[in-house]
């Protein structure tokens, strides 16, 4: 029996042929030709059982045979807003297995002691596709451009939301405790720090703005094992 | 105020210098001289205040100033068995990862599908020694050869067992789900498959070796992340 191959196509529904990278893939690597099964999903809910009725040697067109619409696997959404690392294939691979995990959105802060000021997000964005395609999530989680902290904590209002540190004069209660307190249908956004963490200013800024002030444990954590953690957390305290 | 720097030392109350890789790093890296304090991991539950007291180009002697016994993090033991996956980087990750979020012994196991049949345990160890370092574990984790998995399984015999795989045809219940419902201060067995999955026939002879039979959730994770999962969900359980 020949393995269902997945393949992202954005609209799916809507389209009629495979994206240009799909396509290449399909037809050069995999050697698809027309009558051939697949299986597409347009990351907003539903996956799609398709024919292959025309291939060349760049081209894929498809019709599709069957849609099958997805449930959500957790309740509420899953928010994770981290100051990228240094190294970019840190913070990729976070996003790779965050994506795993499963979560609805990933923002990138710029922070006061971020040593990352840039980010190059269709790089991670590439990531984070071939993640959803490999666990088979029915929805792309959403990427934001790094923003700087400041307009970031005033950007979200609703939902639990919880800036997780390592300053020990600024009270904090453990994230998973907290998670499990609250009702796991609202939406949690996490904030975690860059390598040298948020400052204390913004510590004490986000907590004004009503961030709950959170640890992770008492692990000392990199940032982007902090930022899987976090993700994890959330996932385990909201899975349906 | 000058960063502590903290040196792995085995037996650390019982040497009066630094290993070759550790002296050299202190010296020609960190440029630390005579005179100069730092902080001693023994990686079997204590801290040691040190001054350096001679430093050559290749060696550095010191003298321990304060012992530091270190409280457990967690109750009982963390075990984690897994088929290292084809790829190397992965399964060094999820090694790196692991010990940083904290875990008692890595086993290394020789599946009927696993793509990788050996394993060089020093390269896996050393990044385990920096993990422990970088993370400030007090106790390195016990890292075990490639073992067969049918040698594996007839090996343990006391605390909890757990088999994750991916055959609906073997009834499995949610690992985190039973963590939670037992004593969390026995000892934990988890036990992940190659990327192939383990056997169905690996699957049946766990359970009938005693082995419990679970899932990780409703995400498909590849094999180092499946791996980090269960440690995550260990440690959540099983936090002091």
């Amino acid at each position: 029996m020949k393995e269902t191959r997945y393949f992202f196509v954005p609209d799916a529904a809507k389209q009629i042929e495979l994206p240009d990278d799909e396509a290449v893939h399909a037809v050069r690597v995999l050697r698809m030709q027309a009558g051939d099964e697949m299986m597409l999903m347009d990351g907003q809910g539903s996956f799609y059982r398709a024919v292959l009725t025309l291939t060349t040697q760049k081209r894929c067109q498809y019709e599709i045979v069957e849609t099958l619409p997805q449930k959500r696997q957790w309740k509420g959404c899953i928010h994770l807003a981290i100051a990228p690392t240094k190294l970019m294939d840190r913070i990729e691979w976070m996003a790779e297995k965050a994506t795993e995990v499963g979560l609805d959105k990933l923002s990138f802060l710029d922070c006061a002691f971020s040593e990352r000021k840039t980010l190059k997000l269709p790089r991670v964005e590439k990531i984070v596709v071939s993640a959803v395609k490999q666990s088979r999530k029915a929805y792309m989680p959403e990427l934001t451009e790094m923003t700087p902290f400041k307009n970031f904590i005033q950007q979200h209002t609703s939902g639990h939301r919880y800036i997780a540190h390592c300053y020990d004069e600024v009270p904090r209660v453990n994230l998973f405790d907290e998670l499990k307190a609250v009702n796991e249908d609202e939406d949690t956004l996490v904030m975690i720090g860059p390598e040298g963490d948020f400052s204390i200013d913004e510590v004490r800024l986000a907590v004004d703005a009503g961030f709950i002030s959170v640890d992770l444990g008492k692990s000392r954590l990199r940032t982007e094992t902090a930022g899987l953690s976090a993700v994890m957390m959330m996932q385990l305290a909201k899975q349906c």
